[in-house]
């Protein structure tokens, strides 16, 4: 097995962060995938709730939970202390435990112990499984669409999600194929394509989103950004490996530097962002088309937004959407109108 | 220690492989660095010499032979059986073993156990040395040119070690910087950047080019191709860690498509490659420049050769050379012309 994947349905385990911004996992795999949760699990005085009914670990055996998602993050990505008497308590219930930390699970002993003796799984997310090799350009059948970062953190995820959800909607056969740990343990299951060695990191991407129906899509979150200091090899990889029908570029409206601490490198216009992607794609698809720009606007104010949108998409003559405020709608009607 | 380093003198162990081909690690030590070399090891019947000394076990003690350097290369890449009653006793007298192959010195039990006596130590140059972090992007002092490929195997390594010789010779502060295992097992440290997860090939790069003397040169191996698809994204990190100050553009006469079994991507002309790395390079430096083209004519008759290259000069005008048959002068002056 090439690919990491999770048993559902899904505890969430929240344990006792502070507040929601530690718990964007949680958050996001209650909203993307409530469907695959069967409830909660919590410290006594945690804050944050995803509204999932509250399980202890009879009430996870019960409810048949394949897998305990460790779906918060501490300062540091440890494992905290407190968390480990309910996560070892259901490992050795059978249920598998998940988690995207820093920390692995399996160098916590009283973990390892515990899902030794139940045969229960401890899936790290961020370890790619193994078997990866290196990428060997061959097309494959099926569509797939990718994120393409102006910078990272702007929203491929997310929009990736949007647009699969706008996809599914509509009948379209479509997958969100996840890149990064937080997308994995939304999906259920992907390949963490950065924490992949270079030389097969493009082979990942293969495997990612292997060949399919010729009217399926997949739909393919980003990584890193190709304008990224230290980030951009990976980005490479993916857009080489995906061989994509299609580029959606991303970014967060009003955004000029790429977010590093260290150096000023500027964004280009959007245009030219896509135009570098589309010149390297041309190594595994040249016939990937532009098929628009999806923004994070949410530090802008409502009655900006639209008049802002709707001048991308005049300059640029393709659909420019906010994933949150107005939807995938106009990306996927390009997609289903323009790749055939 | 963030980069891999191997104690001289060498002692070149040749084993018994049968023809040169499988020995170009040798050969290629041999020739670039015979003042590191104190002698060769071969087992009986073994044809390949590189008219080093012979020595024996206790030989190399007296020639205080600091490594002893796997320079061939079974079919399989395994450690051949014959091989390691010699290594074993040299490990076993304190002299450390370094070897490129795809299986892995550690791995071999009585290698382990020889090296566990004396403290001596397994080098494995395709494993990344730990430490390596996501690359900053942070500008460096320091004149860094890199070698970029239009494919993999095009001589970027020879180029590399050329012009490195030729800027040595004429006593400019000059270091090779090798990038794979045979460059490494030459320049006696480097860093094989193709084994370095994705997320910090770039950083990777960084430390291998580290800060420097604003009159040094880093002569820096490239690997892979930003056109392969499986390989460019440890091209693209290379190239955004390197923040090299100029490129030289390395190809095989003759080569119209990339060399992969399994797909047809042409190679476009050599000044849109260029092209491609200079848009790509703007990231951690903008002010990289073309400084010529290195090309493997060994395929084309003596009598053409010169025509040829005088022809592409003129196209492109710029330096282009055969490292071989006309040596790197032309760039090296070009270099040392425009970079200031």
């Amino acid at each position: 097995m090439t690919r990491i994947e999770l048993k559902p349905p899904y505890l969430l385990y929240l344990g006792d962060v502070p507040d929601d911004h530690h718990a964007k996992t949680g958050h996001g795999i209650a909203y993307w995938r409530r469907d695959r949760c069967a409830g909660q699990m919590r410290l006594p005085g945690c804050p944050v709730d995803t509204g999932l009914p509250e399980l202890d670990v009879a009430g996870a055996i019960d409810a048949g939970v394949g897998t305990a998602v460790v779906g918060v993050a501490s300062v540091g990505g440890v494992l905290l202390d407190s968390w480990i008497p309910a996560l070892a308590a259901l490992a050795e219930a059978g249920i598998d435990i998940a988690a995207g930390t820093h920390a692995r699970l399996r160098d916590n002993a009283r973990l390892r112990e515990a899902a030794a003796k139940s045969g229960a799984r401890l899936i790290d997310v961020r370890e790619p499984p193994p078997g990866i090799e290196v990428g060997t350009g061959i097309k494959r059948p099926g569509k797939r669409v990718l994120m393409v970062g102006s910078d990272c953190a702007v929203g491929k995820k997310y929009s990736a999600l949007a647009l699969h959800r706008e996809l599914a909607a509509r009948g379209v056969k479509a997958d969100f194929r996840a890149t990064g740990q937080t997308g994995i343990m939304i999906a259920g299951e992907g390949i963490p394509v950065d924490a992949v060695v270079s030389d097969f990191v493009a082979g990942a991407a293969e495997l990612l989103s292997p060949a399919n129906d010729a009217d399926h899509w997949d739909v393919i979150e980003g990584q890193g950004s190709l304008l990224h200091p230290g980030y951009a090899a990976v980005s490479l990889g993916l857009l080489h490996g995906s061989q994509p029908d299609a580029i959606v570029i991303c970014h967060r409206a009003g955004l000029e530097y790429i977010d590093t601490d260290d150096v000023m490198v500027e964004i280009p216009p959007l245009d030219e962002v896509a135009e570098t992607a589309l010149r390297l794609v041309q190594v595994t698809n040249p016939r990937c088309v532009w098929a628009g720009i999806s923004l994070d606007t949410s530090a802008m104010p409502d009655e900006q937004r639209r008049g802002y949108l709707a001048d991308l998409a005049g300059k640029y003559g393709l659909p420019c959407v906010d994933p949150v405020a107005t939807g995938m709608a106009d990306i996927a009607d390009f997609l289903l109108e323009s790749v055939k």
